[in-house]
C-alpha cells in the first residue's frame, strides 16, 4: 500500500460521503459525529433493537464502540453487527475498556465475531487476546509493542483486521503489517481520539473493500490531522477544535506528503 | 410579520430567560443546552417517566427530538407533551432521522398528534406527510421547495406550525408562509444545527404565543448567528464554537438590520 | 488549610493521575471527562450495574451526578457509592436539580447517606435539607448565603463535606467552613460547570484525604481557571474552550499566587 492510494480513499470518502452507522459510547456521540462531518462523510448514531438492521442496509459501515457499555446496547450491537456482516458490509469494534472489567472484556469478545476491524489500545487488544486483562480504566497501560503479536494472533484466529494505536499504530491482518508514525502526543489529551479513529476507520471501510488498507489510511489521515492540529493549538480545549478543523482541512496532497509509514509482511510471529 | 417584532421576541427571551425542556438525543444534548445557554434561555434536560410532567409544568416550552430514541425514550416523550398540550404550552417536535426507518417514521408520526411546532428538513417532512419515506440517515435528500406542499398539507391537516429548514427555510401555519433566507452552508456541516434550530424554537415559542411568528423569529436568528459565525470561523470545529458566541453576541438590532424573510398567505396550495 | 496546600494537591493529581469514575449526565459526559484529562487526571464514564463495583475497586474517587437520571442509573449509582464507602473511596454528589421534581430531590437524598462530598448550587442544598423545594429547572434560585446554615446542618447530621457554588462558593464539615472568591460570571454562562466542579472535586479527593481541604482546594482550581479562562475569551462558545486549556495550563504556582479564600471555624449555626 502506497500513499496514493491513501489519498485516493480520502478523496473516495469524500465524494460519496458513505454513511456511518454508529453505535458508540454516550461521551464521544458528538466528537466522532462532528469528525465524521467534518472528514466528509454523514455520520448516524442509532441503537435502538427496533432499527439497528435497518440503518445497517443504509449504511456503508458499522461502528460499535462499548465504552459506556449496558446490556441491551450491547444486545444491539451484536444485532447489528450479525446483520451487517449477513449483508457483506464492514464491522469496526472499538473494545474501550476491554480488560478493566470482565463485562467488557467478555462483551469484547462477543462482538468480535461478527468484526472485519478491531480498533484498540494495547491494553485492550492484550485483554481480548488473551485470559490476562489487567487494564486500567480506559487508558493503555501497555505499548504497542508489547500487543504486536496478540494483534496477530487475533487477527489469524478470527479472520480480523487489528488496529492496535499509540505513540506508534500497529495495524495487521495476520499477513501483512504497518507501522504508522503520524500522530501527536496531544491526542491523548481529548478524551474521545481512539473512538474518533475508530469512526474514522468506518467511513474509510464503507470506501475501501481492503480491510487492512482502510483501518491503515484512516490512521494516517487521523494522524495527519493531529499534526496539523498541533501548529494551530497546544492545549487540550483548543486542540480539539483545531483537529475537527483538520479533517476538514486536510488534502489528500497533504496525505500524500506527510504519511509515514512501513507496510512489510507479517515478520515477527 | 416584521423583523420589528422578531427581534422584539429576542428581547423578550434574554429578559424572561424562558426554561426550555428537552428530550432530545445524546449526541446534541451539550450542544443545545449550551445553544439555550448562550441565547439567554435556560435548559433542562431530563426524560424519566417520574419526572417529564412535572418538568413541563415548570417550562416554558417542550422540545422532543427523536435522533437516538428508543422505545421507552418515545413514551417519555408522549407522556410530557400530552402533558403540555393540556397545560396549554407549546411542544417543537424534531423528527430527526423520520423516513429512514419505519421506527422513526411511526414515532415521529405518533409525536406529530401533541406537537405545535414541527421542525425538520425537507426528507423528513415529506415522511412524515405521506407513506414515501426514501429518507437517507438523517441528511435531507429532498429540497425545501420539494417539501412545501406536504408543509402546507401537515399544518392544515394538524393545526401545526411546520418549519423545513435547508438552504432557505419555509415556515407555513396553513394560512401564511414565511421564508426565510438568513444561514450558512458551514451551519450543515456541524452535528445538530437542526437540533439547535428546534431547541431555539422552543425558546421563542416559549414567549411568543403566535407559533407560527416564534418559528420564524427562531429560523431567522439563528441563521443570522449562521452568518455572523462565518465571518470569525472557516471550518466545522472553529465554526461550531463560534456560533455559539454568536448566539450571545447578535442584538435585537442586528436582527433587524440583518433579517432577510418574505411573510405571504399560502399561495401555492 | 493555606493555598500552598492546594497548591501541592494539584501536583498530587498530576503526578498520580487518579482514575475518577463518573455515574454522570449524558450532557455533561464530554465536558467532564475532557476537564479531568485537561487538569491531569484519568475519566471513566461507566454506570452497568455489571460493572460499577468492579470500577470502583480500580478508581481513586467515585462522582454521581443526578442531571439526566432515571431509575436504573440510581440503582447503578446507589450500587456504586455502598462499594464505594465500604473500600473507604470518596464519593462525590452532584444533586443536579434537586428541588425541581420529588423525583430529583428523592434520589438526591437517598444516595446522600453514601457520599462523602455533596456539590450543589444553593437551590439544591436547600432542597435536600429541608422539605423546602423550590428550586426551578437547574438553576440556582437562593443565594450561597441562604444555603449556609442548611448546609451546615447536612454536614453535621451526615458526616458529609458540603460544598455549595455560586458567585461565592461555600464549603464545610460541619466544623470548618472555606468562602472562596474565585471564579467568573461567564462559568455559569456553559453547561455543566457545576458538573465540571464535582468532576475536579473527584480527582482532588482522590489524592487529599481530607474531604474538607479537597473541596475547597478543587473549588479555587476551578475558579482561577474560570478566571484566567476570561482573559483568552468573552462569549459562551470559546469560553468553554479556553477553560478547558486554563485546566491544563494552570500551575500551582499560580494556584498559590491567586487564591483568593478564608478558612474559619463554623461560626454562624
Amino acid at each position: 500500500m502506497k500513499a496514493e492510494a491513501m489519498a485516493a480513499a480520502l478523496s473516495k470518502v469524500r465524494e460519496r460521503r458513505p454513511l456511518v452507522h454508529n453505535i458508540t459510547n454516550y461521551v464521544v456521540m458528538n466528537t466522532t459525529a462532528n469528525a465524521l462531518l467534518a472528514m466528509g462523510a454523514s455520520p448516524v448514531m442509532a441503537h435502538a433493537r427496533e432499527e439497528v438492521e435497518g440503518l445497517v442496509d443504509l449504511a456503508g459501515a458499522l461502528v460499535l464502540n462499548i465504552g459506556t457499555l449496558s446490556s441491551p446496547w450491547i444486545e444491539a450491537m451484536a444485532l447489528a453487527a450479525r446483520h451487517a456482516r449477513a449483508r457483506g458490509k464492514p464491522v469496526v469494534l472499538d473494545p474501550v475498556g476491554a480488560g478493566a472489567t470482565d463485562f467488557r472484556t467478555r462483551s469484547g469478545r462477543e462482538l468480535m465475531k461478527d468484526a472485519t476491524i478491531l480498533r484498540g489500545n494495547a491494553s485492550e487488544i492484550l485483554a481480548l487476546g488473551a485470559a490476562e486483562g489487567g487494564a486500567r480504566g480506559v487508558d493503555a497501560q501497555h505499548t504497542v509493542d508489547q500487543a504486536r503479536a496478540t494483534a496477530v494472533a487475533l487477527a489469524r484466529r478470527h479472520g480480523l483486521t487489528v488496529a492496535v494505536t499509540g505513540p506508534e499504530d500497529f495495524v495487521t491482518d495476520g499477513s501483512r503489517e504497518a507501522r504508522i508514525r503520524n500522530g501527536h502526543p496531544l491526542m491523548a489529551r481529548v478524551t474521545g481520539t481512539g473512538c474518533t479513529a475508530s469512526a474514522i476507520t468506518g467511513a474509510f471501510a464503507a470506501v475501501v473493500p481492503d480491510a487492512f488498507e482502510a483501518a491503515a489510511a484512516a490512521l494516517v489521515f487521523l494522524g495527519l490531522a493531529g499534526e496539523r492540529a498541533a501548529q494551530q493549538a497546544a492545549r487540550p480545549g483548543s486542540y480539539a477544535v483545531a483537529l475537527l478543523d483538520a479533517l476538514d482541512e486536510l488534502t489528500p496532497e497533504q496525505v500524500i506528503a506527510g504519511a509515514r509509514f512501513q507496510v512489510t509482511p507479517n515478520s515477527h510471529v
